[in-house]
């Protein structure tokens, strides 16, 4: 069996055309959505996110708001001018990008963020409303993720869902949106005794662990549909360059799995992607617009 | 085998005697823990347990505030008892009785409730933070039975564990708090495919769907641990009186697993008596003091 391969770029294409059709006629109506990045010092990684999403915020027609601040900055600054975004007006959305310095506390600074405005859906709030079935902002990766699945699976409803990784901000809301998918849903992590023998029962497998190709394909059940959310830089040997691979092992995957995201070119294009679908949910929700169609959870 | 039968009356009597301790401690320095309770309507199952409450609030030596309103109360007049009751120094927890009528928002009136306050642990902060991982009020029921699990079973790292059902009060809480402690956890639910197969994984069964004897001991690995959250009347054909029943069928399930919570006397008194620690945590809290050993998650 060869496994059809996912093309997440192409399907983070097709969202950004959505959303940019969105905005087109939003502001035919006089309202142009914006969102406000914050960077918080001088991460290369970060560096890179931060450049992309402005380029395609302003792709999609939107306002782009940066601001870049020096790795010292303290707490009190940075709270200020996250205040001060949550009163703009001219603010839909409010994304500060991940891993903040370590003299800064992310929990508080996240929860300062005005939940209406959070598109990365990372607000306690939102985590609350998205776990008891309200109306919420949806964390990117996860909800580009269940795009993807509901695009090639259809109705989800009955699957076995496992998902590899216990993270915050992709493995729990994960697990929770495939449960309410109807999936019954495993969450498996570095504790899991027998990881192979969890995956194996999978018809869904959703690896978001950071460690380079560790699922095999003989874990997995033949037919499965992978979404490989691990997005890992090694250094082959005998390469000249680094290079990116997920945290399944494509090649034995691929020959097992019904279908499989790629890294990169899988999941890594629909999260920023989500994140322009989140800011316009937001933007039409705080205009008391109807939502737009197929990019919310 | 013969399971060992999980005491959970005893144990929510040493739960109730360790609060009641605190009690007195804090009653020594001039502070007196209070618990509002509001009653909406004359829901029977709902009179019972508000008057079990009262009299277990009383008995550990806290305030109980009772606060009984009409079924036809509107909802500006509960949520203008919730901010009074907010604001009352006296109250360190709020608990509002489910199931409300139908003309009132429960998401919307649980919201109301300061979330510090929020001794049921059904507000969408607490909500987040529990999955998240930061300080919470943790709901009672799933609270009582982690510590029955944690008694019986020691340390929960790297079990797998089943949830039967995905409710927002038992099933998904109770799921966090199993993650949390290192098990790989399931939840399973109505649209589950093959239950007896998931069960038959888990050291550790919750079943928390309200149907009557459901589980049963086939479907059990033998030796499982299992906490029976439904408490079903039932009226057996031939008797004169209704009985109380569990989710598990408990004479097959007590030959197969190696523990069992009976119904009733299982998990039912320790959910007054976690709201009872919930109270004291929220009280411990708020006055800067250290939080009770071993009654929060």
């Amino acid at each position: 069996m060869a496994a059809v391969i996912i093309d997440g770029k192409a399907f983070a294409a097709k969202v950004r055309a959505q959303v940019g059709a969105a905005v087109t006629a939003l502001k035919a109506q006089g309202i142009t959505p914006g969102l406000a990045v914050v960077l918080v010092g001088e991460d290369p990684a970060s560096q890179v996110y931060v450049r992309n999403k402005h380029r395609q915020t302003i792709e999609v027609g939107m306002n782009s708001f940066e601001h870049r601040l020096p790795a010292e900055t303290p707490e009190a600054d940075l709270l200020a001018l996250i205040a001060q975004l949550n009163a703009d007006t001219a603010v839909d959305g409010i994304l500060v990008q991940l891993p903040l310095p370590a003299h800064l506390n992310a929990e508080l600074v996240i929860n300062a963020i005005d939940p209406t405005k959070d598109v990365d859906g990372f607000h306690i709030d939102n985590v609350g409303k998205l776990v008891t079935g309200q109306k919420s902002m949806v964390p990117c990766t996860p909800l580009g993720s269940l795009m993807l699945l509901r695009d090639s699976l259809g109705d989800l409803n009955g699957l076995e869902a496992v998902v590899i990784g216990r993270s915050n901000i992709v493995g729990k809301p994960m697990a929770n949106l495939l449960l309410q998918q109807g999936c019954t849903v495993t969450i498996a992590h570095s504790r899991t005794r027998d990881l192979p023998a969890v995956v194996r029962r999978a018809d869904i497998v959703v690896a978001a662990v950071g460690r380079p190709e560790m699922v095999k394909g003989e874990w997995l059940k033949p037919g499965a549909t992978v979404i490989d959310v691990g997005i890992n830089r090694i250094q082959p040997a005998g390469a000249d360059k680094a290079k990116l691979v997920g945290d399944c092992d494509f090649d034995s995957c691929a020959a097992v799995a019904g279908a499989i995201t790629p890294v990169p070119g899988g999941v890594g294009p629909m999260t920023i992607a989500c994140l322009l679908a989140n800011t316009l949910t937001a933007t039409c929700r705080r205009y008391g617009l109807p939502e737009p169609v197929g990019l919310t959870a």
